[in-house]
Order: structure tokens, then sequence, then C-alpha cells
């Protein structure tokens, strides 16, 4: 009996929003469980994220050398292009499902936040509505790690990594002469304190950062300069981690003071960031050595610092997309689920239907700062500690880290 | 017949100057060499530098677990601390003599740059004319390779494999979005732009740097305005790399530029430094997405990136100080000499006087960099790509790297 091999149509990936250490690893698992599958009469993956579709830029993937497309594990940043192109219409969306029409696309896996995921959800209920048959599954993806419905985000294990150890690396430095000194490190994190409340870990093994300061707590300048002087009480140099989304009790954005305060006094805006402006503060009231560090773009693309875990999981919710998919699972998103094991933390993929995810977002728990608001509970370490783990081993070439180049 | 073991009296380590990711490997070097010889009274490492002795500040090394010391090797910055206080006195050196004598110190390693180099000569001048026996031998250590008579100073080869690789990942970053951008990176070099030429290392495997510009030529606001149009002709990011140390042609650091421009207006000092200055001046001439980054301490300490030659030639350095002190050599710095053999790049240590290495500064050859300005040449890459070569194997406990703790 000669079985032909029926292919159930076209499948489209898409990456979306900033980068991270770990999206290529979720592009890798979708598009290698998608080849080896052989269900797909054609593997797309679109060029600049959702834009890809207006501009019918969709690179096969069955056309890259495979040991290329390992490297995908490795590679920091959106490989195929990212895009922050919002979808706000129905008449988007139409166009969106049109295009898919034409290249025969059944399924579509969008690497995302919780902006994809509510994009993901509203094209999946828009081809129910019209009757299109495709398969819509999110892939979750942010530094940020304010989704919501999975024990954590890809993404934020390999930045949240990156982020203790270049605090432990910077107390290191910042604490070799006589003379003290202060540092003051700006971390990313618009509404949520996850990424910074790492900078708290290195401190509970050995030297790291003295004060942290997340959006989840009010931020005050005066007291802010009261901590570090009570710091210097008992030691010589302080380590600061602030996020760079703290407010003051008015909602207001620390980081908004310099603009407001330089057109205050003469309509021109003053350069600099948030920790720059803290540092000049301290600065004044301290009188002390004192240097402000912005982690920047670093902190998201700085995959030669991986978690293991974390890689490890951003493949495996690819992967359980396209198996879900190809299952006739549609309108959700994969996330992560935490279990313990034998005294030990293993995490597992599970299906959560779209529209729980779609523009919700997950802040810290307050049962993760600690009373001084200045430091993290035992429950914060325990939580981000298992998502760190491991270093996986990476490819060099000519001394340096090996990328593939899709783009 | 028994013999009994005559101790040579006690000896002296010290660290100096910015840290590195390598100079603990050297103090290692110095260290373990020491205890395993077994021919000194006291193996001592100075608390803060040269401050140390007229602190009277030693540790004594003998009682650090074992295990523990290896840890020198993968721990960054001065594990036993530095000092930027410069030795300018006959009295100050004297001084430090009389302490030498007090301790039985016979033996004194100071690792550091041409300034500790300087003061490494004048000490052992002096010993020799006041008829102290105290052999004395520099161990080199920057991240501005600046040492002369020797082929790199251990730091740079770690500081240049931090920036080669930060630069592949922001290039891969700052790509992403269909829309263009111009990312402007400073990295640390004074007076030279050796550890800036490593920027321009992933573009000759991948994507990396576009325009690096150095300290060895002159800068221009307007050139680097045009250079950035130039690129953006035939494509719709720009990734610069720029030394802080750059002048224009009458010898100004362009870093100066927005504070005199500040002073000039309105007699206040704006923040932000070079980069962030070359942004807003390039942001007002492209109309570009444009972002500053500066690399900071952290190009300095991210010892989780060695390079293994790096490393390896920091203990090298340290460990050879010791073999030839205690046979009889003094007033000198363990150099490296560079050897082809079998096709393949090479390093040995080798002795060289104090008095050729006190002071002098090692700039990038011209022949280094290319004929437009804005990249190295070929030359430059057979010299940078074998210093940064390897990655060690190194110990994580919790998901981050582990140190040693001594101060």
């Amino acid at each position: 009996m000669v079985v032909t091999n029926v292919k159930k149509g076209a499948m489209l990936v898409c990456q979306s929003g900033g980068p991270s250490s770990v999206i290529n690893a979720s592009l890798y698992g979708v598009v290698k469980t998608a080849l080896a599958s052989e269900q797909f009469s054609k593997v797309y993956a679109g060029m600049f994220g959702v834009e890809s579709i207006f501009d019918e830029k969709f690179i096969d993937m069955s056309k890259i050398d495979k040991d290329e497309l390992a490297l995908l594990m490795q590679t920091p940043a959106a490989a195929a292009g990212s895009s922050r192109c919002k979808i706000k219409t129905d008449e988007q969306r139409e166009k969106i499902i049109e295009i898919f029409k034409k290249y025969d696309i059944r399924y579509f896996f969008f690497i995302g936040g919780n902006d994809s995921m509510d994009t993901s959800n509203k094209i999946s209920l828009l081809c129910k509505k019209i009757g299109y048959d495709c398969k819509v599954i999110g892939v979750p993806k942010t530094i940020d790690n304010d989704l919501t419905n999975t024990d954590f985000s890809p993404g934020y294990g390999s930045a949240a990594k990156y982020v203790a150890t270049i605090i432990g690396e910077l107390a290191q430095d910042a604490t070799v002469y006589k003379t003290g000194q202060v540092v003051v490190v700006e971390v990313m994190g618009r509404d949520s304190g996850w990424l910074t409340a790492a900078a708290a870990l290195p401190s509970q093994f050995g030297k790291g950062a003295d004060l942290i300061y997340l959006p989840e707590t009010v931020f005050c300048v005066e007291k802010f300069i009261q901590d570090i002087r009570d710091v210097l009480k008992t030691q010589k140099d302080v380590l600061v981690a602030v996020s760079e989304g703290v407010k003051d009790k008015d909602g207001t954005y620390i980081m908004e003071y310099p603009h407001k305060l330089a057109k205050d006094n003469f309509g021109h805006s003053q350069l600099g960031g948030l920790a720059g402006y803290l540092v000049s503060e301290a600065k004044k009231a301290t009188g002390l050595k004192i240097r402000a560090i912005e982690l920047s773009l670093l902190q998201r693309c700085a995959a030669h610092l991986q978690s293991k875990v974390d890689v490890d999981m951003a493949f495996l919710v690819g992967k359980t997309a396209v198996q879900k998919a190809l299952a006739g699972r549609t309108n959700s998103m994969v996330g992560i689920v935490r279990v313990q094991k034998d005294g030990k933390v293993k995490f597992k993929a599970k299906l959560v239907p779209l529209k729980k995810v779609a523009n919700a977002a997950k802040h810290m728990p307050l049962t993760f700062i600690s009373k001084c608001g200045t430091n993290i509970t035992q429950e914060a370490i325990d939580y981000i500690l298992p998502i760190i783990q491991g270093e996986p081993k990476q490819k060099y070439e000519n001394g340096l880290p090996k990328y593939i180049n899709l783009r």
C-alpha cells in the first residue's frame, strides 16, 4: 500500500517585540519540530515579525543548512527579525488572514509578549468567525517576565542570570579600593521588578547589590539617599540596582525628573537616564565617588551567558506549540509549569487559553519584596534560582560565539 | 643527612591600578608558586595594593584554603584590593623599605601597569643603593594593553574578548527591526585604541561594528556624522564603537565638549558621557532612532567571559616572576613573547628590565588602522585574534560564578 504524505498546508512563525537571549531557541523549537514532522507543505519564518505578513517576506526554513539552524540555540536577538508594529484593527487582521489564504498558511506561531498574545488571540477568533481553518499558538517570550499563566517567560532566565552575574562582578570591582564609592546600576523593567530582583541574588552567596529598588514599591529620592547613608555606616562601598520603572508616590517615573527639572529651569533637556540622575543627587548628598551604569541592551542580548534551564524551556515551548497545533489545538499559548520532583524543581509545558494571557501583566508579589523594600525575600530567591541554573556548552569560532545569519 | 630548609625571608605581592578579569590569575600564579616552593618564611598579599605597606596590612596566604585559592583564577577585580595611590617621593620609598625590613620582606612582586612598573623600578634601585637585599619583579596587568616590551598585557585579552563578543551580540540586537537605528558604544581606553579595536573583530566573521574610532586618529564630529550617513546608504542600521579617549585636531578630548558647551551656555554641566554627546549630535543630523551604550566597568570585570589564553598567560607571568626572583633576578618585569610554532601562535614569558617599561606607553601602530580610519587592518586582526582564544571551564554555584573572598 502506498501512503501519500498529505501535507497539512503551510506554517508560519513570527518573532515579536524586544529581543532576548533565547527567543531564537524558541524559533528553533518551532522550526526543527515542524521540519521533522514533514506534515507542512512549507515551513516559513516571517522576516521582521508580523510586518513580514504584510510584506509577504517569508524565509523558507527548509532551505537552511541543518547545522546552521542549530546555531539558533545560541544566537541572541530575533534571528528572523522582529517588529514593534501593533495590530490594532480588524482591517489589519483581515488583511493578515487574506495573506494566510494566499500562502495556504494553516498554522501560525507567534513568539512574543502579552501584546503578541492579544494579537494571536484576535487573529485566532477572526479565523474562526470567517471560517478559515488556521491553528494559532502563542509562544511566550519576554525578559520582563510579566506574562501571566506561565511560571516564567523564556528570556527572563538568561537576562536574570546576566544581571545577577554582572552585579556579582561589579560588586567585586566596586570594592577594590580603600576609599569607598557608590555604584548605581539601572536595570530594564518598566512596570515590573523581576529583572532588578535578580540583582539581589549574588549577595545571598557573596558580594552583590546592597540595595535594590523595584517599580512595585514607591520610590523616594530622599529615602534612596538615606538608604545609601545607612549602608555607609557599616561598609565603605554601596552597590545599588534600580529598575528603570521606579515611580514616586504620585506615579511619576523618576526617570522623568531630570527632563522635568531641565525644562523647569531652562526649557532644554539634559542627557543621561535614571541612574545618571540618581547618581548626581547622591553625589550632592554624600560627596563620595559615584558612578552610574546602564545595562541597556546588554541585558537582553548577552547570549554568551544564557541560563541552560531558560534556553531548554525556550526550545520546549516552541516544540510543544507545533506538537499541540498538529494535534488540533488552537487559540492557546504554551505556558510553563513548575513541579517539585524528588526535592528538585523541574519545568513542564502546558497549554493555556490565549484570552487568559492577552494584555494581562504579572507583577512581583509583595511577598517577594522584603519589608525594608530594598531587598527580596527567601520566597523570591526560591522562585528565581531554579530559572538561572546551568551554562549551555556553546560553539565558539575565532574566539567568538558563532551565530546564524538569517536576515 | 638532615637538610634544614633555610627560608629566604618573606615575600609580598601587591595588586595595583584598575581591576581586570585576570589580575587575580596573576596573583594566583605568584602565590601558588611561592607556597609550593616552600622557600619563603611568609607569603603575603598586601591588602589594598601599595597602601597595604604603609598600613602594614598583609594577608598570610598560607592560611587560605587551597580550593578557595584556586578560585582566584576566575574571580574578577583585585581580590586583595588595589590602590590608585602614586608613590612619588624617595621618602615614601624609604618608608616602604623600612617596613620591608620590619617584616623581613626580601621579595616584592607588583602586579600593575606602567606606573606600577615605575614604582617597582625606583624601589628596586633604592634597595640597591641602601644595600637592602630585596628582589623586585613587576607583573604586567592592564586592559588598556599599553605596556611596552610585552606582546600583550594580561587583562587585555579578556577585555578584548568581552568587547568583541558584546559588540557581536549588540550587532544582532540592533538590527532586528525593519526600521533602522544607530547605536554608539563607548569603550575604555583614554590614550590608546587597543580595546576599541577589538570591536572591529566580529564584523570579520559576521555582524559587528560598522565604524570604530580610536584615540590614535583625529576625531571630527562632522566626519563622524558623515561616516554614519555613508553607512546608511547601503544598510538600515549603524553600530559604532568609539574610544572614550578620542580627541579633535587640537588635542581636546571630545568627551569634554558637552561640559564645555554646557558651561559656555549656562554655566552648569550636563549629565552623560562621550557616547551620550555623540548620540545627541547624530540624532540632530540623521533623525534616526539612536542609542548610547557605555560599557563602563563591565568591560574590565566580566570574568565570566575570560579569554583562556589571557588567563593562562596571567597565571604564567605571576609564576615566572616568583621562579626568576628565586633564581636571583631582580629589577625586571615578566613580559610575554609571541612565537610562531607549526603555523600556530604560542606565547612564552621573558624577563625585561623595569626601566625599559616604566612610564612608557605602547600605542596602536598606524599600520593597524585602515586608511579610512574607521576600521582595523589584517595586521591588527592577526595580532588580536590569538589573544582572545579559548573559554576556560569555570566553577558555578547556585547558577552564578564562584569567587574567593579575601577582603
